[in-house]
């Protein structure tokens, strides 16, 4: 059943640098062969990124949508939920995460750092906001990864 | 590509007869078998049966749920969209539905209708609330999902 | 302390008759001269009506606004509450209501009628959606807010 | 009119130390004697204190709630804003703030910090986390409220 997968969310920049594109990518990728589904916000950047990679694997990727139209969607999302909440909607991909994995991103991604640690989700931190000692970090995707799976498996996610 | 496919949404009690019930998982069977994502609030009653029958197909189905916590899921959803927006949720069943089949069910039912036909969305109704002559009313679930998928054609969903 | 006053609802149309938009004006002063708190969707029609009423009373009005920008708030509103949440917002405005009266409206108004059934609060009804014995029916706008403030002490709102 | 009035947030921990206590009671008593409006979470610690302070001065406080019950709501609190969104109610203190200053606070001012960044609205920080150079540090209650105002007017709040 897909509903007793991990769900591990991937957040980060709706924009980011090649080097941070290629490192979500990798990410996705793992996530994928590790057999979870990938939880985002659904746009562009290391969102994108991720997606592109988990479907290479032939992953699952969940867009959850700022919007109320689908075609805000990028192109490796299998399902776009479409909330209408506007930045509401990073709670909402918090909340849907079992774990998050945080690459680098902007206030956006700041916001839900702030969410997950506040809803006391483990979080694996690829380069991102150095805003708390509860933020794992990883020095890679594979590690990242690994790291999540452990965390569910342990804290029971 | 799963984003391409109509989305349908089921909307109906939470409660609900056993005869409902019965008529819930032939949409749902309908649904699946035309190739149509499930999409619906995610409890029992109406939801379960429709999803029930979903399965039985093959289909997929999404639960977009009030609470936070996937165990409020019924067991045949693949997809549990935690929101944790309450009865708010209802909104977010509508709008990620290209089209909606309403059966009966009582005011959080009538909620959605409201919103429903407030967004312009085509709405098929089967023996559920006669608010609107903008519902169009089928006699059972074959013709139900027939008339959804062909108002998505010709509406553009 | 205005948190200790009763906050009674009134949803409809926000576009409406003249003779509606009278009705409403009349039900927003009542609800001022009872000392009340008026909760609305802030924008116009039966809302804008009701918070002129109210204002003509000096009565408090607070309208909860479906976007993020104060300016789409009517003339007569003291307190523009932004959601961002689109018609998700009219939960919102049930959910602020000890007591709610509804006038005539379109699908907004009656998904606002089937939250506040679903959540039971007392409804009263001036020739409005005849959908539920829920709903007490009211003659004018005097009967319609005598009735709201009974309810609200009789059921402890 | 209470509407064209400035809406200063004020954000910062639930649970707060005595000194900080003391510091968010400053802030609110120079939003109200500058006779803007305290718009906050509505709980307890620095927007309890916040808002005890406004209502010294005779100012207007209003409370954006997680939940639904009014009660949840601190004592000095004029206008208890029930959103049941639960976290997602952060995204609302901003959305309503034309400008914000944040104390000390946990994950959840954090959040709320990254949206307000996100947003571009102009932040003030009193003693907070020190995340962006676009957080204007301010030295005491006064400083910070001054900065506020001058925000507002500046750049069109």
């Amino acid at each position: 059943m897909v509903k007793n997968k991990i769900f591990i969310g991937v957040i980060g920049g709706g924009d980011c640098s090649d080097e941070v594109y290629k490192l979500a990518e990798q990410v996705g990728e793992r996530i994928a062969k590790a057999g979870a589904v990938l939880v985002c916000g659904g746009l562009g950047g290391v969102m994108e990124a991720a997606c592109k990679g988990a479907k290479k694997e032939d992953g699952t990727t969940i867009g959850i949508l700022p919007g109320i139209d689908k075609s805000q969607a990028n192109s490796y999302i299998d399902f776009p939920i479409l909330t209408g909440l506007g930045e509401g909607r990073n709670l909402l991909v918090i909340r849907n995460s079992d774990v998050v994995i945080a690459l680098p991103g902007e206030y956006g991604t700041l916001s839900e750092i702030g969410f997950c640690l506040k809803l006391g989700k483990p979080i694996i931190g690829l380069f991102t906001w150095d805003v708390s000692e509860a933020i794992i970090k990883a020095k890679n995707a594979e590690e990242a990864v690994k790291i999540a799976l452990s965390k569910v498996n342990k804290d029971g996610g």
